[in-house]
């Protein structure tokens, strides 16, 4: 199950132009997911939202039960992204009906073992909490913006999860450290066991019980537009191990790869163009690079 | 071979300050190779060059005929690092003896195999390479300062070089683009066929024909001092690199690992104190680290 925003994007780039197009994090996580198991997803979207990305998501085995419709207009956000891609400018943020969403889980869906509560409002999220059965593993996300209005709400979050993504600039933010080792440990202080760090074109750092586990970076010759990638991360992170049912400490390390795979995918293209094109061999070819590409031999 | 600044670095960070100590890019990157191959170092001191620096250098198997003694002040840099220990701001540098350095090669160095031109004036690295009769590898480094006041010379010493060293930044702003895969490929077509891009805390990517390589950054909790990572990172790279006389693919692999293992000791404390007392043992069990620290199972 993935909880989050279903979003109209508009973006700019160095490399184009879209207009409102499918996006949002709970979008590009589900899609990403669905690579590897089935997805319940819940949101909210306005009156205006195109039927074509509603039979998009129900193609992608995604259940949309837990879809509300509201009246009003859905969630547009609008960025650009300078020629340094790690640049990002936000132009405009609507909320519309997503200001006032209260995600209502459908009773099928309480029952879900793997939730992955993506960056949206942590009082949301916490409420998210109390109407699940007993998930296995609890995954969430978070953004700057909680960290400076909500820090208390998302800390008390922290303490029910078991995954925590974050970027590296965000878990910084949050601790008051410029050390990414110490800020996570922190996190795993307040209880979850494993903290996930993204570090866009950098790769990724896990932080688990003793063991770190650094994940290559992929060296995409042009990022054509960023946004949504560290969604389709934890999407597929969290896609895989429900698949696999096994959240072992060397089986959450391919799921690290898996979520970079898709990733890598997601920023050759616009929206989610990219990975609604994208096929299973494709992905495990990805993975082979990653492996071939973080080899050497041992001493 | 290793040809480049000698220094008397102060420096500042969160974690204390020091006032005059070792440094330099060549004495950073001899004695990193020092632990794996005997090195000849390159470089002026002035008058004032403490005895027990060159004491110290010596005991290191650091061959010191190539270092020159020039009437007047060593070189004297001094910077300080905020919080954030990748935001590094130059409070002085007084060239000194260093301002009129032109590198003569003693005749016992001519013949050596393995060559490192450090950061300097690429006119003077190409007065190097006239000196040197037929080495199997060259291998230099750069910085923003000559890619902006001497373009042309820069370019002239990368068609001469087989591995080049520069950090993201610097690669990106050499050809004006923000894909430092792009750029390291403009850098091949020029001659090099190995381009080794450092990421500081991001860890370091390889470029060579048709493969690329991924080192993990380490986590390290605390960054004390980050003078002279980079020069560490280059000097235990051309070292390992030398002391096995295998320059294939698999191997500059494992040389990008030791360089990166070297450098994360480097960093732990000010000056050149944590690499005085480093043991083999140490940089073999760091190099096991990262060996697991980037595992993960193939598909």
């Amino acid at each position: 199950m993935i909880v989050g925003s279903v979003a109209l994007d508009s973006v700019r780039t160095p490399f184009g132009e879209v207009t409102e197009e499918l996006g949002g994090a709970a979008v590009y996580s589900a899609v990403a997911a669905s690579y590897f198991a089935p997805v319940q997803l819940v949101g909210v979207v306005g009156t205006d939202f195109p039927e074509e990305h509603v039979s998009f998501l129900a193609s992608r085995n995604i259940d949309l039960r837990g879809l509300q419709r509201a009246e009003g207009p859905t969630f547009r956000w609008a960025g650009e992204y300078e020629y340094d891609v790690n640049k990002r400018r936000t132009l405009k943020t609507e909320l519309n009906v997503f200001e006032c969403f209260r995600p209502h889980i459908p009773d099928p869906y309480r029952d879900a073992q793997y939730v992955f509560l993506a960056n949206i409002d942590p009082c949301l999220q916490m409420e998210v909490l109390s109407q699940v059965r007993n998930p296995k593993l609890i995954m969430c996300d978070t953004m700057n913006f909680w960290i400076e209005s909500k820090r208390d709400a998302l800390l008390e979050v922290l303490k029910r999860v078991d995954v925590v993504f974050m970027n590296d600039e965000e878990v910084r933010q949050l601790f008051d450290t410029p050390s990414i080792v110490k800020a996570a440990h922190e996190v795993r202080n307040l209880g979850p066991s494993v903290v996930v760090i993204k570090k866009g074109e950098h790769g990724a750092l896990m932080i688990t019980d003793g063991a770190h586990f650094s994940a290559p970076s992929y060296p995409c010759e042009e990022v054509v537009d960023p946004t949504g990638a560290g969604d389709t991360f934890a999407g597929g992170f969290i896609g895989y191990v429900a698949s696999t049912d096994d959240y072992s400490e060397a089986n959450l390390r391919k799921a690290v790869i898996y979520g970079s795979a898709l990733a890598s995918f997601c920023v050759e293209d616009f929206s989610l163009r990219r990975l609604a094109r994208l096929t299973i061999p494709q992905i495990a070819e990805r993975y082979c690079e990653f492996k071939n590409m973080s080899f050497f031999e041992p001493i």
